[in-house]
């Protein structure tokens, strides 16, 4: 898949995780194959590269089909002011990946992160002789069982990460649900000097009290435009009773009818409203 | 605090997680300090717990003010058709755990799951020489730094892990964010006759095809009845473009007006509406 919307760029960008994750192979989808990485322990340590200057884009996971959105994330992009560019839902699949020269029948434990392990079930039950093992990141399960030179373990990671180690694919979609896909975005530093031609989703997130009536009247502000919404997320503010964070990513544009109404009236009754991007939708 | 609500027992319950965890901690403030805990390594397996009897009761985590709603756990408990009978907002504490005798000055690496690490980068900045060590759970790692007699490390739980390991708390409240709460639902297998007299709050999922002028008119359901909502939440089903799953929580009951109108009236926009618990909402 080429590069979604953003310029083919020899730039830094910034993901969390170890070489070979999902996270790079977004970046690598979204930015080109040629996309310098830079890995990161943690998201705000990303972020932070991001806000130095050090790295010219991030690409972070907003929100998986299994396991819902990664709120931090959605408070370091509001936090830091930043702008999404792009998206991408990546597919989720495991497979099951050895050190170089190492048989299926010579494996005795698969090393993965607890979610991984968790999400091939079915693939455990049918090999009962493995031992699941959990480590902290899957593309790291598979760096740290190469690094060792071991035997008799293999690990459970993305195909990208067997390359990434020039490991060897045993075995392919041990995941039991293919319905599991993590969706990514491109952040950028400054907002563009106004969406391209082709951005034709735009994520918000904005602030009411009052949920009954409040949410109600924001979504009409919506609904009465026919402008069709992606997602919904409300969020308690802990230590704020009865404020809500909403969540919201709608088809159009800011700055066009009929998103620009919308969002004017919507406007009317929040205490705050945010665009946190205009981007190409992912089809 | 005592059991919310749910008779005191010493049933079995089921969790994900090892002993110490926040998930256990939540049980037992749930159902009391004597229920007898049955760890699962995956919450698959925890809800296999249930469905074969040999738990009577399931403690399991549904959403995170930081981290997000846990997908995973409202598509078991639909799979299932299990019950929700309590919840429970868990404030989650981070301290820094060390084997007895092991004082602060001697510690070197820290060991904790790599969300508890990113959730107390203020301390690890003001404490340099420290390393953070990426490890598969929190409380899974002060077992094995208790368990390997470890003079040197020091890991990041919640503190009822100290108490569980009989290890010693060398700092409290190392989080960055107060705001940090886990929900946790109770879950019982067989729905309640009705709900006692004090359930006020109602969990649902509802499907919808056409988000727009359908969710605006589900919602009139409810706003035009004024009751309170307290959690909305898209979902999009992959393999099935355009139809859209929301979980809905509301303060009110199905079987009384004005809950018990508002659902008949949504069950007339929705392909299908399930009412996953009603409840005492936790204050």
């Amino acid at each position: 898949m080429p590069g979604v919307n953003v310029p083919s760029t020899s730039h830094r960008v910034a993901i969390q995780g170890e070489h070979g994750s999902f996270s790079e192979e977004a970046a690598r989808r979204l930015l080109g194959r040629r996309v310098q990485v830079t890995c990161c322990a943690t998201f705000p340590e990303a972020f932070q590269q991001l806000r130095s200057g050090r790295a010219r884009r991030l690409v972070v996971p907003v929100e998986n089909t299994l396991a819902g959105s990664v709120h931090e994330n959605y408070d370091l992009l509001v936090e830091h002011g930043f702008h999404a560019e792009a998206e991408l839902d990546l597919r989720i699949r495991h497979a099951l990946i050895a050190p170089r020269g190492v048989r299926l029948d010579a494996v005795k434990f698969v090393y993965s992160h607890p979610v991984a392990l968790a999400q091939c079930r079915k693939f455990f039950a049918k090999h009962p002789r493995l031992k699941a093992v959990a480590d902290y990141d899957t593309a790291g399960s598979v760096k740290r069982i190469v690094a060792e030179g071991r035997r008799d373990a293999a690990a459970i990671a993305g195909p990208f990460a067997a390359a990434v180690y020039k490991a060897r694919i045993l075995l392919r979609n041990l995941e039991d649900h293919p319905g599991n896909f993590t969706r990514f975005l491109v952040i950028r530093r400054d907002r563009a000097a106004r969406p391209g031609p082709d951005c034709d989703k735009t994520s918000i997130v904005f602030a009411t009290k009052n949920i009954p009536g409040a949410l109600f009247r924001c979504l009409a502000a919506f609904a009465l435009r026919d402008i069709n919404l992606t997602k919904l997320e409300s969020r308690p503010w802990h230590g704020r009773p009865f404020e809500y964070l909403f969540y919201l990513d709608f088809i159009g544009r800011p700055d066009r009818a009929p998103g620009r109404a919308a969002l004017a009236q919507l406007g009317e009754y929040t205490s705050s409203v945010r665009i946190l991007g205009c981007y190409p939708r992912h089809r």
